[in-house]
């Protein structure tokens, strides 16, 4: 085993919470090391050039209410820019007809238009009396996290079409299936942005803007900011803690001393470390109950934005699949069109046995029946399934399923001796969110800096 | 690193699956390493000295239809014997009354009792279509596997009564909460065993007979003649495959080259391994959803079983607990008395944040409250929280949330690569049970037996 190299604190994890943790630790005088497993900073913000145009295969929008994002893109320089809404969005039905629409109210037909209404009405309702910081402690706690959002669904919504849209809802929200997800967890989700239409929304939502050259360079400039701060391709697979500090381990056995850890990474990355002494019984219950969703995110270019001279905003919503739901990702210049594809829950793990030509064919052909015959011939393509990214293993975020929160939930957060946790999971506010992901940094790096006093000079020998 | 010995096949885990493969791999001449974490083997079934008496501080019945565990026994010399069950059973109701009752029908009131039979019927029913080898084809599938028992038991169950003791029966049964539980996998369950009665019940069910010597014996017989082919201490990290075989690297850094892996640990546990090439994103997927269960078992010994001159068959139910279930678990001679008791589910999370004593302290006075006060005052006492194991991490078994086994649920015992899944998780016969981590390492002993070929022998230099 290496020599020990110590620092003040060890960070696992360069994504967004990882490193405005560094960051603010950092101002402080406080030393800090990331360690990284990939190649790349990022997480699950990551930056690639699809046709000549620097896109995001992750995270990407920002909307009110994140204000914790929008002040950091400040601080670093980088603008932000509304989401290209303008035009009739596309519903397709499960039959392929197509449904332009404007606003986040589909053309479904009355009955199915009042029943899904009516369930966005109650799960808003619903969601108004959970406790954030302490979702076990709500109301009715146990009762609604006793069930799944698809027995909910199954008892609240009527009609076919209702609970057809409202399964899509939850794969385009939550990226799992309604069958996964506690109704617990998509209340406490819910209440964590403001409302469900705070989730859903491009204008006055969570997709209302986007930062110039992509949300990948937030992480980029972070980074920059660490320099040797950094390391890359440092997989940590052991943490030891003892009476004056820990050791963080990685792949090829190097060992760093530090201090305190902050460990933010997905919950279920964050279980694959081995921990001495071992976690203590609640973390590890909670940490073998928290999946990623599943979600391929797809990227087409093209010379330009095509659909826009057709009244279209480029956002579509698909009952038919396998592309869920779309976007306008095209860049503020106008110079050419971009158009982004999620597709969310079992679908994008079914998509992993297919051939990268077999499923590039599949995903061209549900856009180009959703905006015409040109989004099939795309200059360039990009996909990123987030299921196969060893050190994400899916995204947007990890779904709670039932008894989880009401179970070992309270372990989520707690440090445990000298092990911070960060990641947009452990944030109360914006679950699942970049923003979440920010806040927990900042929360995580204030925590330390309180309790932190700076080491003795090493004595002169 | 290392250098790389050789062998044919390495088994991961000397669970009892691990074992059994192990054991008929090298009876038809195929070389066989066995690597375990543990200081012994035995994985969920381990033995103790507990005032000077042999007893299991994990799994420990057998019953009718386990064949292949009673096979294995008679090979190995262990004899079994039943279960003592002679005289009355206890029900502990919440506020604390004592309700003797015999066989498995405790003493709950007309109306709850009806309630309580008609569910058993129910379940039994609907797990009578259930296709064990492939649950997620089971008919109506999706509706069964999008809502937990809770839900079930909410819609089904009307007696409040009803409720707590169906409740009471799950923990029982799978170690978890009602919450926690897909619908679908508790049928699974069910019929992976049977019956619902085969589950819970001693005579005829799967707490009818004993290993004499304990259940752990055959774990150590089965050791002993692996001899230098079975290394404790070895935690196995990583898994690479190439194109000539496989590298299995433990945590002090050893490398060890294979023709064959077989991975026969704990669902959560089989994720925290390394694998290089990345497990394929349904593998992976699946793996984050299946927790363990969580349970308690304690054992104290008595000059003699006093319980059971009071007429008392030593088996309670208790509504109140900590202590879910008890049982009688004296040697068949009958020269002293033991009791187990099994805290289960939340309950025994919970009970690792206390001292030692205070622990005790509980545990020993939900005995006496069911046994008079001898109980409370046992010549010996021990306990195994598997919730706190760092290379089991909760026991029974892995417990199935809702959209597991309908979502990924195909991967759970599709080989990768040279790879093969061993583990009581991966039988569709006695899931949770010995029997089924031993039919599993049965057949994949045999899957290997059947594509084996022999090593060509080394050339002459």
């Amino acid at each position: 085993m290496s020599p020990h190299p110590e620092v003040d604190v060890v960070v696992v994890g360069a994504g967004m919470a990882g490193l405005v943790c560094a960051h603010r630790l950092r101002r402080r005088g406080i030393g800090v090391l990331v360690l990284e497993a990939c190649d790349r900073p990022g997480g699950r913000t990551v930056g690639a050039e699809v046709g000549g145009e620097s896109v995001d295969l992750g995270g990407q929008f920002v909307g009110p209410g994140q204000d914790r994002v929008y002040a950091l893109a400040a601080e670093l320089g980088v603008a932000t820019f509304p989401t290209y809404t303008a035009g009739s969005n596309v519903l397709e039905t499960e039959t392929g007809r197509l449904r332009p629409f404007r606003g986040m109210a589909p053309r479904l037909g009355p009955s199915t238009l009042l029943d899904v209404a009516r369930a966005r009405f109650r799960l808003d309702r619903l969601a108004r009396d959970i406790d954030t910081e302490t979702p076990w402690r709500s109301p009715d706690a146990a009762a609604l996290d006793g069930q799944t959002l698809q027995s909910w669904i199954d008892r609240r919504v009527h009609t076919r079409g209702g609970r057809r849209f409202l399964t899509l809802a939850c794969q385009a929200i939550w990226a799992c299936e309604p069958s996964e997800l506690s109704l617990l967890h998509a209340l406490f989700s819910i209440k964590s942005a403001g409302s469900l239409s705070a989730l859903t929304d491009f204008e006055g939502g969570a997709q209302q803007d986007r930062l110039a050259g992509g949300a990948h360079g937030l992480a980029a400039r972070l980074a920059a900011g660490l320099d040797a701060g950094l390391l890359l391709n440092a997989p940590v697979r052991r943490i030891e803690q003892d009476d004056r500090g820990a050791t963080v381990i990685t792949e090829d056995g190097t060992a760093w001393r530090a201090g305190q850890v902050v460990v933010a990474v997905p919950p279920p990355l964050a279980s694959r470390i081995a921990y001495q002494p071992p976690m203590p019984a609640g973390r590890d219950t909670l940490l073998q109950r928290l999946p990623m969703g599943s979600v391929l995110k797809c990227i087409a270019t093209y010379p330009e934005p095509f659909w826009r001279t057709a009244g279209l905003s480029g956002a579509a919503l698909s009952l038919r699949g396998p592309i869920a739901l779309t976007a306008d990702s095209s860049p503020q210049s106008g110079r050419c069109g971009v158009l982004i594809g999620f597709v969310n829950g079992a679908t994008a793990r079914d998509l992993t046995t297919r051939s990268e030509a077999g499923r590039r064919a599949l995903l061209l052909d549900a856009l180009s029946r959703l905006f015409g015959p040109p989004a099939g011939r795309p200059v360039a393509f990009a996909e990123r399934n987030w299921t196969e990214e060893p050190f994400t293993r899916g995204a947007y975020a990890a779904v709670f399923p039932p008894g989880a929160w009401t179970g070992p939930g309270s372990a989520l957060r707690a440090g445990v001796g000298r092990i911070h946790w960060a990641g947009t999971e452990t944030s109360p506010r914006w679950y699942g969110y970049i923003e979440g992901a920010v806040q927990s940094g900042e929360r995580t790096a204030d925590a330390i800096i309180r309790t932190h006093r700076p080491r003795p000079p090493a004595p002169v020998r």
